[in-house]
């Protein structure tokens, strides 16, 4: 039977969102709430049952069909295990069955940045294209290789960690323990800490009024907002990182020859002068043949990981009933 | 129908290798020659013919299932062109009907690191292995990446070139022209760079001695033989090599969850302890869960490429013939 809706979650380390998804992407009914810390795994749950009974509210179940759910975790997708988790308490969790128990309708988990992956490549700005790469610049730098029109997932199903590629050997540190990642220049602690410097001189003066005049409080969005009206200070610190993406971006083009690159994520969005840079450098120093790729913003924003999921959702449903999309 | 023999063709810089090969991967007989290098593609095409006859005589043409060809050059597989071609003037030139219309057998082509990866996974070291990465140490660092099962050439055919992934920002100039590849450390060029620096100096004797005393003619070939031989110095050099090979191979086990590594190529087919120390920098520094990646040596050696190729004509005639392997 061809159902109608699904259902994504969209599962982060601040809020869960969800939605009611139609086959073409568009959602219908959205709902949102705060990502429950302090009650363990059955916490989240609870709200996530919340939020889906919400959404779900007056659809017949036989129009739905199914529930797909990214988690800021590691996913063993085949297994449909959640093997590492470092901003919540799922680790070893069966998100799957704990979510299945409570619910009527099947549900598949997948990592986050893979959800938002599927989502700009279904309907957002990689529509068509069968192999690109998606990153994203937030707290962390995450994302999703797609590789002849399929996330690719790994051995494991725990690939496509591009922010933790090494740019720079014996570089400055990573949130994750190493050196010399993505990560360690363009997540959001790399961001603040030049930020911080910047504002403690004359020069940042426009970073550190974004901070309410205390240069030991500005975070990357300061930086971002000094930026964006029109700082110049904030913007070298920006144009910079955007050159540290691009040379990483270097050599994942010359690995993958990729056909498009979507860079997203708070700050992949908000500074399209940051994802130019990069795409300059890669015009200048990738292998000839391979600078064809382009460059862009995602398009979806903050729905792409619901719309994502939803789309694995109907995915998954149409290939147990023997459906072809 | 199913044939007993094909012919693998590895064509490299120096020399041209043929082989008619069994299914299961035996060479029944085997052919090289050097590589005309001035009388264009057609003396390179008249001394693969030559090369075919040679492997070929005495087996009646029905039982051959094509011909699989590797050559050093950027490949559009789906297309069958040569993209680009660095070290010899097959850029641009239909190798594939160039070969057909001197034969009655198919031709298939391929990157050489593609014949290569092939090769190990069909017969050697990765056989059986989905998700795995080649490394090929020799003059350049080339390589192939199998994913899902096949090798992954990316949206034009051009992926792969493990060597050109940037590990220092502003490192070292890599002979393509970038900064800072995997290559500026691990090329033949580099490592004979660091051989002619440290036998300037006493502590260099040993390394020097394989130069006949000269120490600004030591290559590659004499700082790996010094070490073979239990030189220190030169067994230092390597080994950091193979310490930023480890970190360049974090960044990837990283971004690809792979199950296996296999390094070959001359100095890496020759070297296991520079392969051993990237292990342990990989067992040191990759993300959890990914740990478990096996790095070990290829088993081919110059055999590797001859076979995938015919390994590659197999598939092509089995899947034109609607057989499966």
């Amino acid at each position: 039977m061809r159902t109608t809706y699904a259902i994504g979650v969209d599962v982060g380390g601040t809020r869960i969102a969800t939605g009611l998804v139609e086959r073409k992407g568009r959602m219908i009914k959205e709902a949102r709430a705060l990502t429950p810390r302090d009650s363990g795994p059955f916490g989240i749950v609870d709200a996530i049952i919340d939020l889906i009974s919400e959404v779900s509210s007056g659809v017949h179940p036989s129009e739905i069909a199914g529930i797909g759910m990214g988690l800021p975790a590691q996913i063993d997708f085949l297994r449909q295990t959640v093997e590492f988790c470092t901003n919540l308490p799922l680790a070893g969790v069966d998100m799957r069955s704990l979510t299945m128990s409570r619910v009527r309708y099947p549900v598949t988990i997948d990592n986050d940045g893979n959800c938002a992956g599927i989502g700009e490549s279904r309907f957002g700005a990689a529509k068509g294209v069968r192999d690109f790469i998606m990153l994203t610049l937030g707290t962390g730098v995450g994302g999703a290789l797609f590789l002849s029109g399929e996330p690719y997932r790994g051995s494991r199903g725990l690939a496509a960690e591009v922010g933790h590629m090494v740019v720079q050997l014996d570089g400055p540190p990573c949130p994750c323990g190493g050196k010399g990642h993505i990560e360690s220049f363009l997540g959001r602690p790399a961001l603040s800490v030049a930020g911080q410097e910047a504002a403690q001189s004359f020069r940042g003066r426009a970073i550190r009024e974004e901070a309410g005049g205390d240069a030991e409080r500005v975070t990357a969005e300061h930086v971002v907002n000094a930026a964006l009206k029109g700082d110049e200070v904030a913007r070298e610190i920006l144009i910079e990182a955007g050159a540290v993406l691009g040379e990483a971006l270097v050599g994942l083009v010359n690995l993958l020859n990729p056909k498009l690159i979507v860079v997203g994520g708070g700050i992949g969005e908000s500074c399209g002068f940051l994802v130019d840079r990069a795409a300059e450098v890669i015009d200048e120093h990738a292998l000839a043949g391979r600078r064809d790729v382009r460059v862009i913003q995602a398009e979806l924003g903050n729905d792409a990981g619901v719309l994502g999921a939803a789309a694995l959702a109907f995915d998954e449903h149409d290939s147990r009933e023997g459906l072809h999309r």
